[in-house]
């Protein structure tokens, strides 16, 4: 082990004596002593029924369209691995339709042995389950890879995944209630909203871990989550998590509806398309330092971002300092859950030379992120989804972060 | 195992093929079909920087003073396990204060070897870690206690506690950097409030798993959460977890502040008091069903409530329809975080018959719940915290489900 790893090692490591010997950091102060407390301070606001945010931050969605579009996370804001309810990304096709709940209805039928109606009670009867998991859309990195510019924020670059907390039935429950019938292969799921999106999702995912859920950190789904139950298929690309959920119908094949042909399949250099191509890569993108953050000279860094695998737990995040010549592992925030964001930190101190910050995330099935050179060669210009490949950050010699536009 | 116990285990568990054989979650319909879709639906609600809560889903916290008291958690209204953080419980003696982070300064000093003032960006440069914990106010329960009433609901009885992802810096991480001199035994923490609210804490706490956090489910603390830098105490009672935190002195022994000696001492039968009882011992409530839930006669009930212990993990927790008689164990939602609040679910079919839910949870440690009777006779009547004794439900004879003034 290196002097440098050590440092490095030592200082994410809580409560180190190894600090001691190597540039603190924190400075030391001589004396300082308490400031003055006025002699009397003003009473504060009083208690209320919700816990506003500090005026002094106020974080947001970039919203990307009129009505249908997409709402980009504010990753760079963000602590730990929850991303807060309110600023979960959201991406929908026809706008965010109102429900009543009380008016809401799930038909499952199609091959079942007992074609049912579920209401929103009916499904808050039965037993339920509460998993943390990450959601991405499959769309998510294809402006940084299409238009990269120098200026892109984690925001604008990986805004479209986002992490919660999810509470609802599991899948199984209802389909071995009512009966699956021989023959049944895959399920249609449509949502209730204007464009009444709808995907063909294959039996055996939805016997795995697919979830009905009408909660998210705690509370009901907002409307734009899809509001009051949507489809949680956890690991697959956001648009086959359908929301405002309708209807399920169980087929013998695949639908071949119009958000599984026209769109969601993905162009090859050889002329060909993936269909189906469901599950999230493992991804990993550092959200600090990250434009437009203009770091000091000779200051300490954590390096911060987050990792996640539509294939299981992230069992491993690199990060280089010097555009991919060396790599030094990461800590990972514990516990590790499956399918879901894994928070990464690194200490570093920059010298004040040029540095290029790298993060590449490998998952329990031994996948790791490519380069973008690899990921090129593999899937072409023309693709518009599931967008895995290592990003980079340059700090400038002036301490500027910008996007790495060309790896 | 008795056929019922194997009923509501079964039912419990995702999936079983066991509820084919017994009445089942899931009533016959015949055969529904889609409901008509209309030609053309209407175009949703557009994409936005916020999201914002449906308009059928209003939760509310329930504050209790004008300026200084409370504000209850709508526990009742809660899934899963994190608390949304505008909903988290908030507890003050004199207002939220509005803190400017430019201006935020914590002042460390004592007995330390390099007396230190952190800035914000002081602090955030630091290695951080982010865990899950709940927070309760000592005096949780407190109403329930003295003045039972049949009408009280999970959030009026036990609504001052919550559950989060914190995030910030490891004190030991602080303190290793100054240096702690031989001789401190307690450290003094000060808030930055109008009361200057301050707490005598063990020095062995501190350098256990005390964080100084500045981030709550993702994003900044919220003002009533202590804006910008808050104490964290897993496990210990609400108060010792200094909000707005302006002042850590480390000192030889306990500071006997105003909050440690006329406020947070536990007064006894035997006419002498607890002090510096920091630990919130283990504890749980049924929040459904729950008052004033009204329950359907042979209606499939999912029990379900929260557990905690500030000693650690909860290990266990118990589950009686019968007032007592006999418990059957409920199901534990993983993955079980250590002094973090635990959801238990049991399913259960009401007769019709009058009933009474009780839950009793067991820690780590093999502590467990005492009963109202028990609790009495050792803490008495006069004491203001710490009430952890077994809650009741009684569901009588119309299904209305009361809280269970005589146990």
């Amino acid at each position: 082990m290196t002097r440098r790893a050590l440092l490095v090692g030592g200082a994410a490591a809580a409560g180190t004596a190894l600090l001691g010997t190597l540039p603190s950091l924190v400075q030391a102060q001589g004396s300082p002593t308490p400031s003055s407390v006025a002699r009397q301070r003003p009473l504060g606001e009083p208690t209320s029924a919700i816990s506003a945010r500090s005026s002094f931050e106020q974080p947001a969605r970039t919203p990307t369209g009129q009505v249908t579009g997409a709402s980009l996370s504010p990753l760079q804001e963000f602590s730990g691995t929850i991303t807060p309810t309110d600023l979960h990304f959201e991406r929908h096709h026809s706008g965010v339709p109102s429900i009543n709940p009380a008016d809401y209805e799930l038909l499952v039928h199609g091959l079942v042995d007992r074609p049912t109606v579920f209401t929103l009670a009916d499904l808050k009867r039965l037993p339920s389950t509460t998993r943390t998991y990450f959601l991405e859309c499959s769309g998510n990195g294809r402006t940084a890879y299409r238009s990269p510019k120098r200026e892109l924020t984690p925001q604008l670059i990986d805004g479209l995944t986002s992490n919660a907390e999810w509470t609802g039935v599991p899948l199984t429950t209802v389909l071995s209630e009512i009966g699956v019938k021989p023959g049944a292969g895959w399920m249609l799921a449509e949502g209730g909203d204007a464009a009444l999106l709808s995907r063909s999702i294959p039996l055996e995912k939805a016997m795995d871990d697919a979830l009905l859920v009408y909660a998210q950190n705690g509370e009901a789904l907002r409307p734009a989550a899809g509001y009051p139950v949507r489809l949680l298929l956890p690991g697959w690309e956001g648009n086959t998590n359908v929301k405002w959920l309708r209807r399920l119908k169980l087929i013998a094949q695949p639908n071949m509806s119009r958000d599984e042909t026209s769109k969601y399949t993905d162009p090859l250099p050889n002329g060909t398309a993936r269909q189906f191509s469901f599950v999230m890569d493992v991804k990993s993108i550092i959200t600090y330092p990250a434009h437009p953050v203009r770091l000091g000279r000779h200051e300490w860094v954590q390096i911060a971002g987050i990792a996640w695998s539509g294939r299981g737990k992230v069992t491993r995040v690199d990060v280089s300092t010097d555009g991919g010549a060396t790599w030094i592992a990461a800590e990972l925030q514990k516990p590790i859950l499956s399918k879901a964001h894994t928070r990464f930190t690194r200490m570093w101190r920059w010298t004040g030379e040029p540095a290029t910050l790298l993060s590449r995330a490998t998952d329990e099935t031994g996948a790791t992120q490519p380069t973008l050179v690899k990921f090129h060669e593999k899937r072409g210009q023309g693709t518009d989804y599931h967008f895995n490949h290592i990003r980079g950050w340059v700090v400038e010699q002036d301490g500027l972060v910008v996007y790495q536009v060309d790896a």
